[in-house]
């Protein structure tokens, strides 16, 4: 639903774009790839630890992305993934679905990183050899004998999200290639979370919730939503990815709102290691950083192309990956509340989209802001209104109330009767309070609003919240 | 490298092939899932076998593909996913690379399928609570105290066989719709085995083998290969997927001859279902078979479509993928070497396409089987040799030996020089073996010859393994 461009399946060599780094590009590169490599044999050899691997890798991984979109770009556009660029003066081909090759990049680095934070545990464990039935005593793993170092029993979560990320990447990809419909695609991430919950399920199945003081009395101090507790999960991931690709239709925003949305959540999770140790919920935002590390690596490559004026875009498979990867760091570390706050920008624009996406205001194909030949602006795309099909009296009403509120661009005819109205999603509402502006002016008044946004959830989360919660974080 | 086809992307609406499943096929295929759905509520209500639970998933697998190709080849084809099939009367265009829908329906089928091998150990090991670092035991685990059910710490190595299977689908999806050259295309396999070499690294860490007698006094019962371990599980995970890549070229084969490997892996695995509890081994062949049964799901879905005349093209993505099916089980279970010899015939494929793979010999784009048009049957496809360019003189050797040995059609003008030879492919060779052949025919006849050596294969590593290890099978 990226909606800026339409993507067309055709055996046409277009002119291609250039394949080749310069060679400012390939220095650049190949000395950060070295630098990173350097640091990860260090770390392998000595007792080093996974977060300082973890950041090699993702330099790695940004150094990989951006070589290969460079690379591949044409071949993507040979085989029919491109698209044209609606916004721009001249019309251009660009390739599509580079979000593509950040998963496929991030999902190799995040493969090759396990050994990291488990590898000494399991040595310390069965003294090299291979048994690895021979465990731990509870006590022992939840003392934590190795700072920053997972117990053993970590492993299945972590392959259980390599395995929703593969299956959000698979499905992405098959959307991007046969433009899957609203309604079906809806519900991709609901596939993808299915072994995310199937090892919660095995693996851990609490599926107890804090509850906030003034309710205790009634119902306890952990409740036991059962499963609804798994409904609820698949919510979260059902949503995450789903909000992130209906905020998109301009050059960049779908990767600079993720990388806002990865950055604080990795601010977060510092918090949590910045505290005196052992803090129960340490572990949980450790993994949560092994999984974001990389992703900002993938994405600020994307950026780096994705940007306005953009040369390659992104596909749905970028938007479902990033928001797959915040629904899995958020449920396996037990802080989806706090994903929720920061995605309340995402979650205003599905809620403001509600009147189009269920067809209560006709909803044209592409909402995308009009771009404005003439001067070069970006300004609010328009449903039109024609005197003979108005809006059924309720909707009139709603429709008036929110153009009284600033909430939609509203234009009436001297009669009253409705001419057009603004499209409703976030980008156009912004453009009406904003005026015309240029696409990267645009986007990146967006991308701070977002970032606004999220430092002062983040905020509410860890002032406030010790207001209703008796203690800042349960942990595990 | 199916060969038979070309496979191109463009927007061309081709005639549309029906959709929509036949109301026998309906009530057949809705009859079948509604039975297994039946079964697995069952089992999963009760005390009930995995095995049993995998059955069932495994007819829910057969009756989702089967649908799903005949609902979705269309829209393949719309993407530019299409072939023609050179070996017929008529020019038509089928749906390409099916194989991706065999693979997405199967990895849906084992994710869903994790609760039913571990989820009593988990009940019974923590009461229902949620602790899993509360492990049983060494000797429980070992002892097994549920037949047929998994210590927990298996999980880790189904998780990580699924992520390489996901890891192949990803990479064969993309080989099919970029075509990427047979030199880079080999390593694909190799990328898709690095999670399954990681978590074998992580989790079990065992690099010894099992030696055979006569070697025993100079290099010990057990010799540990340390990394060339490794290296080996690699190369099984290359040769494996490749191999079956390769037997390829006419309708039906890619599948045949999994099903029948398939078939013949599943056979051991229940020999040794079938001894006394506790065969150490039980657990792995158990694993083998959750793995195999779904295989064999969507393969007789696939061959409905694929088997001639086929109605649908599988793909790299099937062939790659049925071949790291076999690779994982083997590694995983520790039979790799019973793998080999199921695998004999491609091998014999591989050794002897050598000298085309290589350059020694000119290799066409294509080395399927001609086509007749006249009589309808297959004949072999050749090598032309100009008086100009002869081959160089071992090479001319090797091809006159080759031709008295009968592995191979040489035919030689009056002075001795090369006219043509025939293409080195196992396919070839047999109908220059048996003369033209009916496409059904030869993709029959070259199954067979695979079950009769497969079979010979089985009885050879279970009867005359003795003599030359100490016991029939050494477990983990």
């Amino acid at each position: 639903m990226t909606g800026h461009h339409t993507t067309q399946h055709a055996q046409s060599h277009s002119p291609a774009a250039s394949t080749t780094l310069s060679s400012t590009e390939s220095i650049s590169l190949l000395s950060l790839s070295l630098a990173c490599i350097g640091i990860l044999a260090n770390t392998f050899q000595g007792d080093g630890e996974p977060l300082i691997a973890s950041l090699a890798l993702s330099g790695l991984a940004f150094a990989g992305t951006y070589a290969l979109i460079r690379w591949l770009g044409p071949t993507f556009m040979r085989s029919g993934l491109k698209g044209v660029d609606m916004s721009k003066q001249t019309r251009r081909e660009l390739p599509e679905c580079m979000g593509a090759i950040c998963a496929v990049v991030y999902l190799l680095v995040v493969i090759v990183f396990i050994p990291f934070p488990f590898y000494k545990d399991i040595v310390a464990a069965t003294s090299g050899g291979g048994n690895r039935d021979v465990v731990l005593r509870v006590e022992e793993v939840q003392r934590g004998r190795f700072l920053h170092r997972f117990p053993h029993g970590k492993l299945a979560s972590y392959l259980s999200a390599i395995i929703s990320l593969q299956s959000i990447a698979i499905l992405g990809i098959g959307d991007d290639l046969f433009d899957i419909r609203w309604r079906h695609k809806f519900f991709i991430p609901a596939f993808a979370s299915i072994p995310l919950l199937v090892v919660y399920f095995v693996d851990f199945g609490v599926t107890s919730i804090v509850m906030p003081i003034p309710l205790q009395p009634y119902l306890g101090e952990l409740f036991d939503l059962g499963p609804l507790y798994y409904a609820y999960m698949a919510c979260v991931a059902i949503f995450s990815p789903n909000s992130i690709n209906i905020l998109a239709g301009i050059n960049g925003i779908e990767v600079t709102q993720s990388i806002v949305v990865a950055l604080l959540l990795a601010f977060n999770d510092c918090l949590y290691l910045l505290t005196p140790y052992p803090h129960p919920a340490t572990d949980s935002h450790l993994f949560s950083l092994f999984l974001l590390l990389p992703f900002l690596g993938v994405s600020f490559a994307l950026l780096w192309y994705n940007w306005y004026p953009a040369r390659a875009f992104v596909g749905d498979t970028y938007c479902y990956f990033a928001g797959m990867v915040f629904a899995t760091v958020a449920i396996l570390g037990h802080f989806s509340k706090t994903l929720m706050l920061l995605l309340l920008p995402q979650a205003f624009n599905f809620v403001y989209s509600v009147p189009q996406l269920f067809g209560l205001v006709p909803c044209p194909r592409h909402r995308l802001p009009r771009f404005n030949k003439r001067t070069g602006l970006m300004e609010p795309s328009v449903t039109e209104w024609v005197p003979e099909r108005q809006p059924k009296p309720a909707v009139a009403w709603m429709l008036r109330m929110l153009g009284r509120l600033g909430l939609l661009m509203v234009k009436v005819d001297g009669d009253g009767k409705f001419v057009e109205t603004s499209n409703f999603t976030i980008i156009n509402l912004w453009l009406v309070w904003r005026g015309p502006l240029r696409e990267d002016r645009l986007a990146g008044e967006i991308t701070a609003m977002q970032a606004v946004v999220g430092l002062f959830g983040l905020f509410v989360r860890h002032r406030l919240a010790l207001l209703i919660f008796k203690e800042d974080n349960w942990g595990l």
